[in-house]
């Protein structure tokens, strides 16, 4: 790959699409809904190959299904596009104002970021979603999915390309990178001089990599080890729904809880009314000694291990602490600032859970599988950020944004 | 330096400074300006070691100078620390706020970054502005400045953190790196588990350094290649009034210019006018061949160099361009987005430079030495974002945070 001419043709469409109207980035994205539905035929066609890849590879049932893409699965990818196009566009909002002293007038007005990279793994639609979202936002991106996918994603990207270009936008707003090889990811990691950003989707192993060799800014995103706190005056059939839910609903989710901590005075009524509802699902659970005594031989014993990972399956690991701050010196020990919850009906409880607690969500008594964008009303999301830099919690087109300072004057010098 | 304890010891400061609330706070730095004035006679003697020491080492006399405490320079640090304790307390604002339609309430909340690191070179008074910033915004600090200014830096932070103690707060809100070595400044690179930024504040060198290495997510500052553009329908005076400003006010400043580009048209009337200007501070102009036909053998031919490099000094390159869209260009392959400004008295083009020129501060008919948080009103300074990402432009103590999602339900799941 020539990376600096996939860059400069990055920056080039940049500097068309950054000043694109509304109409013009709304008209790209329903072509770009409509392209993938007329060409969902060529696109499944490509898929297949990679199906048939993926299997002779010895690939895993849950890995070939994220892969798969169906007629169904394209019509839900340009849907998607379709609600994109749908939202704001947050581009020239102007953030804040002022005059100054000496007469010369200051405004921050939203810009987009410029040349977004995401590196993604085995799921084709992220191609679509990263470049709906990127364009509404005025972004170009760079980017570069697992080589599990690549004849589809190189088929969805010239559809989308094309589609672009049908509306007289440059095509080169979504360019893909075709080498798959590890070389690649790190040189585009190291793509300063064209990438404003790089935005990691997928695993764990993925995200710490990119982390680790990234000299381009990188938004951390999506792993998840998130905790219910069942305080001791908490109303025990919420705790057990809002447990039930965060964990049951879709265990392999970054915004699934990973642990419970129970406070000891309501332990012994709430844990069995907790585990009745998990056992319906045949929840695994792993619990320190005291959550034994009152459960029963069942329990598995919790290692310090269970406490720092996330299962992302339909296991859940339990602790019996002995006040509320106990159970914050857990989180804060243990946590990777996704998401977490007290379930409480105590005021000063709520309070103090929520102010000391410092992850990018926290909830008082209701299920941390909320933590999503559309759930909070920001439409689509590139991802869930777990750093402080930027964007915190779910990440919207508006998080896709920067800001510049505009100063019109008279001649003032200082 | 063992960087595991000092990361814990900030870490665990940062969850009782994080709650503080205002008045506290304004107290530690009341007691921390007080303290250095009160001191200043220890802090001196320390810093004659640094300067004796930097005098046998050839150190030249302005980076003497710039190392030098003196009773009026400490006076100046207090009174800095004082007006930081003036500004408002950003934590806490209620960024936004929804009631969703299964009546869970989200807002979004600013909170503290966390722990920051600050990387920085000879002046020892950054010592107690990043600290004064860092404590107001709520973050605790790690702070590692040159070994030329280590015992004055020392003196600094040890009645820093003996007056943060004095209220009741952690002396831990501020610590500072005493190795200076190579191998503690890419130590603290590395510091991902404790650090939730960091910020280099010192030469382009620096900077590149923190930016290639660093794995803890780094704000690029302060290296600015700045341009004023002379439109066609300039107001000849108003713009040599300006472009004297931006070059010879403070040549050694980032928001000093270093390129002038001038419509051909205006290019007879005008170059005269601003070399006028410029002799009186003896400035070397480097100009293209058209430059040289309007102003005579005097000018030194611009290399391309010329357009690349920060010059801190009284050199000014000049260039003669043919359009406002051959002057956007130029600036859009040699600037370093940090300002940029045109002069002009045609509403469209003022229009069309300040939408397509990508900086951080984008003028219309005023001094680039504007961009300062002082002069935007921001109060204080941690330094200017020349990155996209997080901030861009002069950050405030606002810059120096994050937020978090507070939700409040009655049960709710998904």
């Amino acid at each position: 790959m020539d990376f600096d001419i996939m860059g400069s043709n990055a920056k080039s469409a940049e500097r068309i699409l950054s000043v694109a109207d509304t109409n013009q980035k709304n008209k790209a994205l329903e072509a770009m809904a409509e392209a993938l539905t007329a060409n969902a035929e060529s696109i499944i066609s490509a898929n297949s190959v990679d199906l048939e890849q993926g299997q002779k590879n010895g690939m895993t049932e849950s890995l070939l299904d994220r892969l798969r893409l169906t007629p169904q699965r394209i019509e839900g990818m340009s849907e998607g596009i379709r609600q994109v196009a749908a939202l704001a566009d947050p581009i020239g909002e102007i953030i804040e104002g002022s005059v100054r002293p000496n007469g010369m007038k200051i405004r921050r007005v939203r810009v987009p970021l410029g040349v977004v990279g995401i590196i993604f793994e085995a799921r084709p639609n992220v191609t679509s979603d990263a470049a709906a979202l990127c364009l509404k936002s005025g972004n170009t991106c760079i980017l570069r999915g697992g080589k599990e996918a690549i004849h589809s994603n190189t088929a969805i990207s010239e559809v989308l390309r094309k589609a672009i270009a049908s509306v007289g936008l440059p095509a080169d707003c979504v360019q893909l990178v075709t080498d798959t090889s590890r070389e690649s990811a790190n040189q585009m990691m190291r793509m300063n001089k064209y990438l404003d950003v790089l935005i990691p989707r997928g695993g764990a192993g993925l995200i710490k990599a990119v982390v680790e060799n990234s000299t381009v800014p990188v938004i951390e995103t999506g792993v998840g080890n998130c905790h219910v706190y069942v305080d001791k005056s908490a109303d025990i059939d919420m705790a057990a729904n809002i447990i039930f839910n965060a964990k049951t609903s879709r265990p392999s989710v970054c915004n699934a809880i990973e642990t419970i901590l129970v406070h000891k005075d309501i332990a012994d009524k709430a844990l069995p009314a907790i585990k009745a509802k998990l056992d319906s699902k045949n929840v695994e659970i792993r619990g320190c000694a005291r959550t034994a005594e009152i459960l029963g031989s069942s329990i598995v014993p919790a290692t310090e291990n269970d406490y720092a990972v996330e299962f992302l399956d339909y296991i859940l690991a339990c602790r019996v602490v002995d006040s509320i701050d106990d159970a914050i010196e857990h989180i804060s020990k243990y946590s990777t600032g996704h998401s977490e919850c007290i379930v409480t009906s105590d005021y000063f409880c709520a309070e103090k859970f929520t102010s000391m607690v410092d992850s990018a969500a926290v909830y008082v008594n209701c299920s941390t599988r909320f933590t999503d964008g559309g759930e909070f009303g920001l439409g689509a999301e590139i991802g869930i950020s777990t750093q402080k830099l930027h964007a915190r919690g779910p990440m919207g087109i508006r998080q896709l944004t920067s800001s510049k300072f505009i100063i019109q004057g008279d001649g003032q010098i200082r």
